[in-house]
């Protein structure tokens, strides 16, 4: 049963994320996907490395901008090229996760295979346990024809995540208990999230589901229909690219079709899962040095701590500073206190007015 | 009578100075008068182009070490190769003199030519001023036979020079009043000097020295014998440099020489000079920019300023720091409060104690 389901199990990828959230670091030709937080392998690399071992590469499917179709397919040696669909445009997570589950259903020739959205750029540190994972929500998915999303068990009041509300257990599949997601519930403030944590009926959403291709596209159907009518059209005209993809809903999976639909379910799990998305949760997976965390080739601290340093190849000597993100890229160099890392945003926007664009 | 001294007037540059109290700036191997202060010529070639209006570059001499010889020649093109005097070893600038004179004495094959020492590192904005001042001095010193020193007005109570306490008008050349030096006075400190600059008795030692071959070979004589015959023996055996250099005295001319000099005169001068001997002091001559002052290739300051940025070639951006001498040179980064700037010193011990001489 078990085999069944994994050999119609697809990988789909979103790597479509633009890179200038952690600048210079991240830039729009090497977004954070392609980053190396400690030295080896990038984030995409580990995200495709963690899943080979369950689903074969020939069945994983990227689907990312044309700006990264390049650095990605160079990340990637593996990945067939026709496996890396390119948007022509961007158009959030509900239309690429369309196309790429019409992709798949084509792919599997009359069969209704599962499959797996995945991030490519977050870390999972208990890889075992989440192949574990996948393969029973997979399962679940097969059997039930529910939308199944991963579910995080929280172990802090996070405000920067959307939380899943759980409901009453559906069953178990390979020892996974399944449970129904109430409702799911946008990013909480400090006291709600609090509540959550304490409460244990709220798990995070990872932003990992999966489903049939049937049941992503009865639910497109229902809740999308005109990006549902526009992605049956691309299936038959595929050349026709291009063309349609610009008209598809500009919306998120979770606000266009999850939250939407009826049955859901979800597999509570601890991962060792972050989803890297600020400069402090990334510093927390940088190797540590007497800089604070450092990727430098040599470091000098001269009563100096608590920094961020990502100056791959470099010396670096700091004296008398504390609590700085330093990057440094070669092209460019950002100076930041950790704590105002939220004013990168400004930095963006400045270099937009005048005119840097070369260096986004 | 002019035309005449000015025929027989050599340039010494004292250009042996080693490069890590700017470090990552400065390197052995790009000691500070190879640095380009505002990304035009270097200190050392704007040193010669300031001269050779007056002193045409066959009789410049450039005093230096083994290690700065292959940059220093390739910095300064024009200059003879024969005109780079190498020492075998660093003596001070004592030494760097006395050889240099009597390789001047040697080169105008009997006349008493004049020499003026000049340090290869400092910045002077009044040029025609300077050489005029030259002149004058080169005058005075071919027809008194006094040692003479280049005295700068001081604009401000500076405990970092020494200071010359200035006596009686000796006479006037090229218009110019020669001032008997009374003595030469030591760093003073905050109090002395505020007293130095409102008595209007006192000048800064800026390290410039005019005199004639005899002058000085008289003055080594009498003051340091020891050296004075190590040179003699030199004259004669300029092939035996390498094992007679390392027996000179280890002095500075000042020290050595001027401070015991009976009879030395100064020509009192503003030629908005500077010595550059601190991070502010060369913050001041690098270009404004958004971020404080800066060599980069573009700025981007978010809430921070007054801060000292070398990082040519490269896109700047910093947000909320301020005072921050920030120092980036490809495979070396340097961030350290400005007014910390003197704790460079121990990142130079840390990385002698580590191993990390390549960077030096």
């Amino acid at each position: 049963m078990s085999r069944a389901v994994q050999d119609d199990l697809f990988a789909l990828i979103i790597a479509g994320g633009r890179g200038t959230r952690f600048w210079p670091w991240s830039r729009r030709a090497r977004p954070k996907q392609c980053l190396s937080v400690d030295g080896g392998p990038t984030l995409i690399q580990q995200t495709l490395a963690r899943i080979t071992p369950l689903i074969p590469v020939e069945r994983v499917l990227v689907v990312t901008s044309a700006e990264m179709a390049g650095p990605l397919a160079e990340q990637l040696p593996d990945l067939p090229p026709e496996n890396l669909l390119v948007e022509p445009v961007g158009r959030n997570t509900a239309p690429a996760i369309g196309w790429g589950a019409s992709e798949i259903a084509r792919r599997a020739k009359g069969r209704n295979p599962v499959v797996a959205v995945l991030p490519s750029d977050h870390l999972i540190t208990h890889e075992a346990r989440f192949r574990a994972a996948l393969l029973a929500c997979a399962e679940a998915a097969s059997q039930t024809n529910a939308l199944v999303t991963v579910g995080i068990e929280p172990d802090r009041p996070e405000t920067g995540f959307g939380y899943l509300e759980i409901g009453a257990e559906v069953g178990q599949w390979h020892g996974h208990p399944m449970r129904r997601v109430r409702r799911f519930v946008e990013k909480p403030d400090a006291e709600t999230a609090a509540r959550y944590v304490a409460g244990g009926q709220h798990l995070w959403n990872a932003g990992m589901f999966v489903f049939t291709a049937e049941a992503i596209r009865d639910a497109f159907r229902q809740h999308l229909p005109h990006t549902w009518a526009a992605l049956e059209r691309l299936r038959h005209s595929p050349e026709r690219l291009n063309e349609i993809y610009p008209t598809l809903e500009r919306t998120s999976i979770d606000y266009g079709i999850m939250e939407r639909a009826p049955y859901v379910l979800t597999a509570p799990v601890d991962l060792g899962w972050s989803d890297l998305g600020s400069w402090a949760a990334l510093a927390e997976h940088v190797p540590a040095s007497p800089l604070g965390r450092a990727r430098v080739d040599a470091a000098i601290a001269i009563g100096a701590n608590d920094n961020l340093v990502i100056a791959p190849g470099k010396l670096v000597a700091m004296v008398g500073v504390h609590g700085l993100a330093v990057v440094d890229t070669g092209d460019a160099l950002l100076i930041c206190p950790l704590e105002q890392a939220q004013r990168v945003r400004e930095v963006i926007d400045a270099m937009e007015r005048e005119g840097l664009e070369d260096y986004l």
